[in-house]
């Protein structure tokens, strides 16, 4: 059944060099408009549920064009409000066999979003009109007032009885020194209001300093997210493990955990066209499976075969249907379907 | 020596998605114009014989850009008659790794081919200004004037003394529900009229309704294709077989079966680039080889290297140089060529 | 007060050659969807009333497509049924200078939405769901089954309390031969159950057959109008004269009928980008300006200044914002914006 | 009635800039082939005459990628020789307004044309398939070997019946320094030879050294011109007078002398989009009207419209049919054409 | 004689949609990087002088990126500094006709340059290694550490015989809410300064605060730009008048006062590709005639010529050559240059 | 510690047509600028050392564009003379796994370099102001003024106590039959001259006529190379093996013989972008290594990584920085930076 689901987050205007050149070579820019919360909604919005963004532009050319982007996508716009004068920018280089992708971010600090006063969203009133919410750790990077709206929003919520869905997507970058000491309390207030998290070992063991004594990651994995899962009193944990493979593909295995049960996909291995914006396509799988209440075998598998798909498409915003997904879950790669 | 070939078939307009990018991402398409008999004449003409496209174009400016197009591949505009009001079109996406290429058409029955009426070609004296004729089983599926036309000309070149080819290419979105009943008699109709002839195992099986108690497809083949010959006196039958590697590499092996013997290519595995008119290529090959009286070694060998050829180039249309296709037959994958 | 708008109409797929070349040249084409409901609704929901289009577009990669521009555009897809095969399409050539523009149309009568059966649309309940209805000319010309939908929408809508706008917009292409004879009951009908139409001297003349000695443009409309408001039951009739400048300007003088009063705008001229969809423009301005309770000189002085914008913006789709056409009914030509 | 038409000429490669930037801002060129026997006899070929081009083109990359350009342009390739090494190649930026159009070329005097040795070209044996030839004075520019084709292709024309055109067509700096010494021996042989010429009063005044005491340009051209044809015994001299207005539209008025009389066009002024050309869309249609016995009246009206359009249209090589052509004649510019 | 010229300025990235689109209907952007300070070094370096830009730019992608750009454009990067994070920006949309272009800028305040800390320059050291430098109010409105840099600099120039080049270039928007009132004392500071000046009336009347009973703009100019020469100490001081045509055409006349005296240059009048920049090359012009020892006749003709034919060309930053700009000085716009 | 490097070689200027297409299917080209000289010394000129080459560009728009470019890439152009007609020019079309990429040349014969006259560069005052001076055997191959111009430069250099590196670069096509020895002689001059050589066992045994027992390349190598250090008193060569591996990756192996012992890179395989150029990568990173004093293990290694970083980069053109290229050395493949 259709669900309403909101996300919290940043609206991000991506400026890709088209092809292989660096930004020094080229004189052409493809943009788009993108961001965790983006993503995520604009996922589930094509999975038939209906998808709020809540968020802020500016009231210029630029916010006009992201909030057009947003539309295309299915996104609805109640909740957005317009204020402020920037959209955080990040430029993006290809990279090619040995040489990595390059991001290189412009000030998103005095964006919008990032900039959005105490009283700008009535946050009572969304709660009450959504069924979920998605919040995510690079939400969570940004400043102080940011994260107060995030804990009002999300407290909001589970209040009206909704679903608190967090995914801790730690950047290093973004938190810079002694990250994992200064975000830790913030990760914790987040994982007390959520029910459905998207992490792995190492956000336990770096960002929670929780330790094993495994080696392996598929053994710390199942030795510690127990242990998250009890401590913060979280019903569902999901995530993935990806490898890179000397040939340049890309291998991605998930897993759930729910009702003491980890249940983990297959290993799908695939060509990468677009990394950016796979793991919130595995996110949406989870949150779709969770919604529609998919068994955990379904759930992880729809979601690894959405995020492997994410990897082959165009821009950072998962863009394929259920059918499109149910399609790869079952199917090896075939000739043109004409 | 070069020879006189013609060609009955509907022109189509390909537009393509550029890049990677979902019809529904995109903004700009490229177009060219194709189609079995387009592709199978440009690569004979490309060899050095005289390529005639037998065919209808309407009056405006989409058929001025196709007879254009026709004409700068170097077919012979001779008998290409002007009348209708359209071209068959189709949307073609670009797959990537694990999501396959998608091809959505636009209504071509109503194309000015497709609706040509009966008189609209003089099949006598075109037959009588050609050595060999082409026809193919996506034409076959169009409807019953159409089906007409085919029997008029194949008769015609037949009493001329000519030589004429069926491919049997069974398309299954064409012929519908209970496709392979209907399509039987019709497909029955052109192979009593055909000299060489495309076609595999399958379209043993499945078209005409043949049975093998073998499981493995050379064997089918190897067991059906002579009785084919026999019942419907045709002197030469060829085809391919063709799989999909877990790599994304496709492997390709030819057969060529003329006077109660096989003689098989080598199994030729590669990267594709444009799969679609790959097939025209290998036929286009076995033409050539039949008209240069190549032995059935080299005519399956050149035919293998040119659908090999064919996925390595931008369109449908194969646009290698029969010295091109020699030097792919004979040399392992080289440096820059400089 | 924002109201709720419906339009009934077909998307097209413009498939436009860039720049100034004939396809008979080019290799890539700028595509987009419009047609004169999605104009209209799409410039209303710009003003920010609630757009909706009454229509029905395949369930294929082009549907998905047209259907993702129509919610860029901020066009809601409540009544947006998905059935049938096709989207009409147009190929368009920019002229220049002395060279005309010039549009084909690939094959629109398979269309979904021209194909679309009797029991597709609940008219019943999108009427108690909207203000008012707008229906056009080139709508009408399409075949019964349509102008049964036509009558059957406006008259649930009439019974609800709303308001019908019908835009005259008289194609000779379309109706054929004899086409004013053909066509004149059918606008009849529609012009009975209109409230707001859309029209001048020429429609009435040729289409409606009336008669006038008046020589000169200007005074045939003054002549004419008030009788084809007083014979068919009309609030409102609008329209406009246009001139084409030897420099390649264009010039625009637009007029309401209301109140048994003439009203007139300036005439505006201007240089032209993008002739097509500026009418659209025009008639969105009147019922803007008529929801909105504006008196008839801002009505039609902001009509004619939304067509003149219209002009000067890529796509058939009118872009400018309220705001933008408030500036260019009082501003000159100004200096770049910064 | 259908003639046969051959023109002898470089076929050059054209390097465009696109849009507005100098070659040193940008970074793509758009390509494509022409000169002016391949202008004129694409020109006539889409008149519905079968038009010939004797030239030699590398047997390589470039060769093959200008044959193909010809091919689609409607060239007939009979007496097109494939040796030598190279393409003559020209670079385009376009000026703006205040700023000219620039034109740069690469070494074209090493060309596979300007190279071609003696033997070549079988000029007997082309003269007897052709009713016409046609010769411009660029070509005359070239080299010794290239002046005596020409003398020997004119000659075996004439021998043969066919008619000689010959296009003055002075490049100053093609001749260099005393170029007009330099050339008037060459221009009289060809002079000599011909049959119909194109040219005005300052090829008369300057290369052909006469002398008149008018001062105005019209003047100029009635006292000289019908002493030119006396003198060189030509049945036929056209040409045409431009000028530069100041709104940088260009405004051309064509002539004709012939049995006697001027025939003058009309003057008709136009933007320009591609002035590069133009000249031979006009020597085009005064052939054209010439071949078809048009009245001088309908050539010359006929040629001047020809020009024109010639200026509106991508590339170097006229492509308006003659029913464009024809419309062009009559209407004033217009609305776009749907 | 070269001359050793400074600038003082931000770098901008500058986005701008291709086309006439709005950001909101396009996909992709061109860039380039531009400003004040890299506009005028660049034309002098272009007019054989040694151009330096003193200026920060960030040590990542975008900022390497920059370099290579102010490298291609001629501009000695030996006191580019590297600090910082990011590059200003402004996304730029095209008008056409009626509709005016429309400049957003990105947060540019927390730019490289505008964040450089005092100590990032040795001014000493550049200022006995140029002759001339250049500032402009853009970089006066941007906070006090800029304009502290600006002073040391200044000073630093003069005390080592160096001449001191101010344009005033008030921008409104820079400086908000009472700007002139806020303003005044910073180009007091700079206009002691300075020996050559470029303003007109408004800076006088608007920033300086200065009254004139005369009501016409010229009048007005000639009343006060003497006293502002007297008050300040200023050797030259020069600008322009421009206009915007009906048509869409820009006039501009420019003007020198110098030794007490007026010049004026004639007023040129031309269509505009690319208005951003192009006070800039008049600047330039008024610059490189004073190094050069031009004549004022001479010099307020070349600035004039410059300016206009940087209306003429893709980009802010101005591209003619010396001889580029002498040849417009005389010549009508003429036909291709081939 | 950073050096100052000329090399002497032409600029050419590179025409690719982008994507797969041929040149007969395309109709835009991408253009840039290069050669050994230029790869090399813009390499340099990254990696911190002063870059000069010596060269001749025509004072033309080409040769405008030439000089942008060189500018971009950080050459100094002190010693760029500018003078003759043309750039030469090559056509590069990319191959698709199967069908290798194709080169295709223009007259580079008449282009300014190859025509330069004797007196065109002060050698003895460019040898001054330089350390290393770069040659290579396309070069030598041109003609034999360029030949005398080679020989007299590094004599000079070799004067003033600076370093003369000669890379073989042995091209069959430039030397035509017999080629090898017609080039010998030519080759030992340079041999002669030289400190630092760029060759392998080939060289060695084609160019020089060396004999070797041994069968194995790498054998061959360790045979021959000391003795050619010996007989030309060389102090360093250095070099690679290629091989091209069935799934169209490449593997490099770099050596370097120094002090009488080979010192080998690791094999690096590596997935292609690009191919040409990167051999100039290669000689450039055991450039900077001499120049750097780096041991015999780190040059090889840089050089190899350098080489391979090449070919994922687009263009001729080494952009990798110095520290782009140690992060090469260390690092796996890895995920995007961000």
């Amino acid at each position: 059944m259709a669900k309403r689901v909101a996300s919290f987050g940043e609206v991000m205007m991506r400026l890709q060099v088209p092809g292989y050149e660096f930004l020094s070579q080229a004189s052409t820019l493809n943009y788009s408009f993108s961001g965790t919360g983006v993503n995520v909604t604009s996922a589930l919005a094509r999975f038939g549920h209906t998808g709020y963004l809540v968020s802020t532009l500016p009231d210029n050319a630029v916010g006009d064009a992201a909030a057009s982007y947003l539309q295309k996508l299915g996104i609805n716009q109640s909740f957005i409000h317009r204020s402020g004068d920037y959209v955080g920018m990040y430029f993006l280089e290809n990279g090619f066999g040995a040489r990595p992708s390059r991001v290189t971010y412009s000030n998103r600090l005095e964006s919008s979003f990032n900039t959005a006063s105490e009283g700008t969203y009535n946050f009572e009133e969304i709660a009450r009109k959504i069924d979920i919410v998605h919040f995510c750790g690079i939400t969570l990077a940004m400043n102080d007032s940011i994260r107060q709206h995030m804990k009002t929003f999300a407290k909001a919520v589970k209040e009206n009885g909704g679903t608190v869905v967090f995914d801790c997507n730690y950047r290093p970058s973004l938190w810079g020194e002694d990250g994992y000491k200064k975000s830790k309390r913030y990760y914790e207030e987040m994982l007390d209001l959520a029910d459905i998290v998207m992490m792995n070992e190492k956000d336990a063991m770096f960002v929670l300093g929780m330790k094993t004594e495994k080696e392996e990651r598929t053994e710390q994995l199942v030795d510690l997210i127990p242990a998250v899962a009890k401590k913060y009193k979280i019903s569902v944990i999901a995530g993935t493990h990806r490898s890179i493979n000397g040939d340049n593909t890309h291998s991605l295995r998930g897993f759930i955990f729910k009702n003491q049960t980890f249940t983990f996909s297959k290993t799908v291995t695939f060509s990468v066209y677009d990394r950016i914006g796979a793991g919130d396509a595995y996110a949406s799988g989870i949150i779709h499976g969770e919604m529609e209440d998919f068994s955990p075998e379904k759930t992880v598998a729809f979601a690894a075969a959405a995020g492997m798909l994410a990897h082959t498409v165009v821009g950072d915003t998962p863009i394929s249907s259920e059918a499109d997904i149910f399609r790869a879950m079952t199917e090896s790669v075939g000739d043109v379907e004409r």
